[in-house]
């Protein structure tokens, strides 16, 4: 039976990339389904597109290939990958960390193979898109039915590449985060979880101090729980902390960026 | 029968939201026709917004399922709704405007329903993203074929909220038009019907007055009507009139965003 | 029996030109398969334009209908066109020279028609979006199924009109090439085939110049062949030569934009 296909990549969209991935599925597997869920992650960041695919998992249809390309050292070392969850779910992808954050979430990695069926690729074979010339068809011909152990050969999930998140430091007064994800809207979303609010000790009034700002900011629900042009914390559609302003960007307030530090302090609490 | 979904958002490319919401309805229905019609309208723009569902409208396929989410009120007072039109299209979105200037030019709001049947929403319901978790699981169920009165408790029509266009004001020698969409090349679209031109009394040369510019311009049919570099005024593909320079940008040069006011003043006659 | 639409153009993704077209296809020919290639093609760059189609060929679907949209003069006398290669696949645009170089790659123009059947057109014709109006209505009855000899007049292939790609100029110590297309990573495709880097005799370590910025680089393989942030020489994937960046943007680095000359200086070569 056939899978559907959903795929995220940082390829944008003024380039031709994904959409000639998606024109060589439909060549292998014309009546499979094809989901573009992004092709707007972060350029080269792997560890963005790692958080996408996680926190964007639950919403995937089951059963479905993961096709998924952040891939800044194509046609270096890094193995091309294939992976199976206990969830039965399928991703491929660039071997460098990108998949398995989302695969731990699914059941863990039950099976991993590495890309080494090259009857399977495209031909020539690129040195720069194995989006389109291994990754897509590999994923095309797995949706449509080709067992996983056919992709190559079976290695240790043990041995895969992982990227670890950064983590927060608690301080006296609050915390010091980590900007994660970046979203259209300014708002940005940081490296706790939301279950974590209460262990962290946010609530009520929190000064929000980046490099080169600070404003006060209400830990709250959503936007308009705070006036416009206001910053509120709350916890985003992905159970992640964020930082966002009502109407506004937060992330041009604070003049923050994906990787960038900022500080969360308890109003009332003394300076650390 | 199953209908088709035709969805708009401002939700941008960069992000997983409008990808996320096609998963989910892939989930619910999986065999329905999704039409992205746009996912670039201006943030936060309800206006703008219900002006390109009112554009597109005639363009799309019969009986759809109109899914729009331009929400900056996401999470507050603002009902969730779902519309029906004298011509059997189904509109699902936010109750702030966006929908009820399209719903009127197909023959009107038949009926309407606040979203209040919460079965028919994911778990756990976020603050922030209710494209995700209510309309597009919403707009999935109707295109599937659920009756609409299934959605929640029927309202009064004439109870929506709804957006009133900006009006053009006429002067002696012209009049003050306003921005609503600034497309990708830099045309302005106004606040004019094209079946307006005449009893504006525009025609010939006219000089466009921006707060930072003026520029003489042509009345004319089409982009190459003037000389490359040239301001022309013409009637665009969705009958509104529109300033566009051929080859380049009005926007850019009249320095004009959505919202902000032109004055065209018919040359020869005498300055107000 | 069906074919498949592949669909290119520059109309962006802020606006509803392509979703539109989209719908326009559906109403017509609902079965039909799309396939957006992009819409992110460089605005009004007719050469830009027919380079990507011509690069993606080889990985669209057999017998599709490629229907290409970079239509800088709408309106005016440009003739709306339908070809068929030797290869049978059928292009649809405007009559400026986009959609020969791709036909050229596919066995040649087997027919070429303008566009004269109004009678598949949408009414009423707008003067500036014959994408919606003309192209994609015509795609959209090709693709269904109707004989290309119905959308109008038969013209001479040899008529038709053709883009000059600019040739790179020989220089005693290595040439002057044109940037061709950038892409979304800053790469920097140039107008030469990687076929003739032995011809242009280019190898080892290369000075690359631009009007404002000179580099040293090294002819290679992938990004990864250099370190991070040095520049790189290589041929990408649809097999122009290209400038790159590791881990960074070409175009960025030496200012460079499509239609901009570059200069590769051999290093050790005297002056010129």
């Amino acid at each position: 039976m056939e899978r559907p296909i959903c795929f995220y990549s940082d390829y944008g969209y003024e380039d031709d990339f994904a959409g000639t991935c998606r024109a060589v599925i439909a060549c292998i597997a014309p009546s499979v389904r094809v989901i573009d869920v992004t092709h707007g992650l972060p350029e080269r960041d792997v560890l963005a597109g790692s958080v996408v695919l996680r926190n964007t998992l639950p919403y995937m249809p089951e059963r479905a290939v993961h096709l998924a390309v952040v891939d800044p050292g194509v046609g270096g070392p890094r193995p091309p990958i294939a992976l199976r969850t206990g969830g039965d779910r399928l991703f491929v992808g660039p071997g460098n960390g990108l998949l398995v954050r989302a695969a731990d979430a699914d059941g863990g990695v039950a099976e991993a193979f590495v890309l080494s069926n090259d009857n399977l690729w495209l031909r020539p074979l690129s040195a720069t898109f194995h989006g389109r010339d291994v990754f897509a068809p590999v994923a095309a011909h797995l949706a449509a039915g080709l067992p996983l152990d056919a992709v190559g050969r079976a290695v240790d999930p043990d041995g895969l590449e992982r990227i670890a998140m950064p983590e927060p430091r608690l301080l006296d007064d609050g915390l010091v985060a980590t900007a994660v994800l970046v979203d259209r809207y300014g708002n940005v979303a940081l490296n706790i979880r939301g279950s974590n609010l209460e262990t962290v000790r946010l609530r009520g009034a929190v000064e929000v101090v980046s490099s080169s700002e600070r404003h006060l900011a209400h830990v709250a629900r959503t936007f308009t729980s705070v006036r416009p042009g206001d910053v509120v914390i709350l916890v985003d559609s992905y159970g992640q902390m964020a930082v966002a302003v009502n109407g506004g960007s937060a992330a041009e307030a604070f003049g923050l960026r994906a990787g960038d530090e900022v500080r969360l302090r308890r109003v009332g609490a003394s300076e650390a």
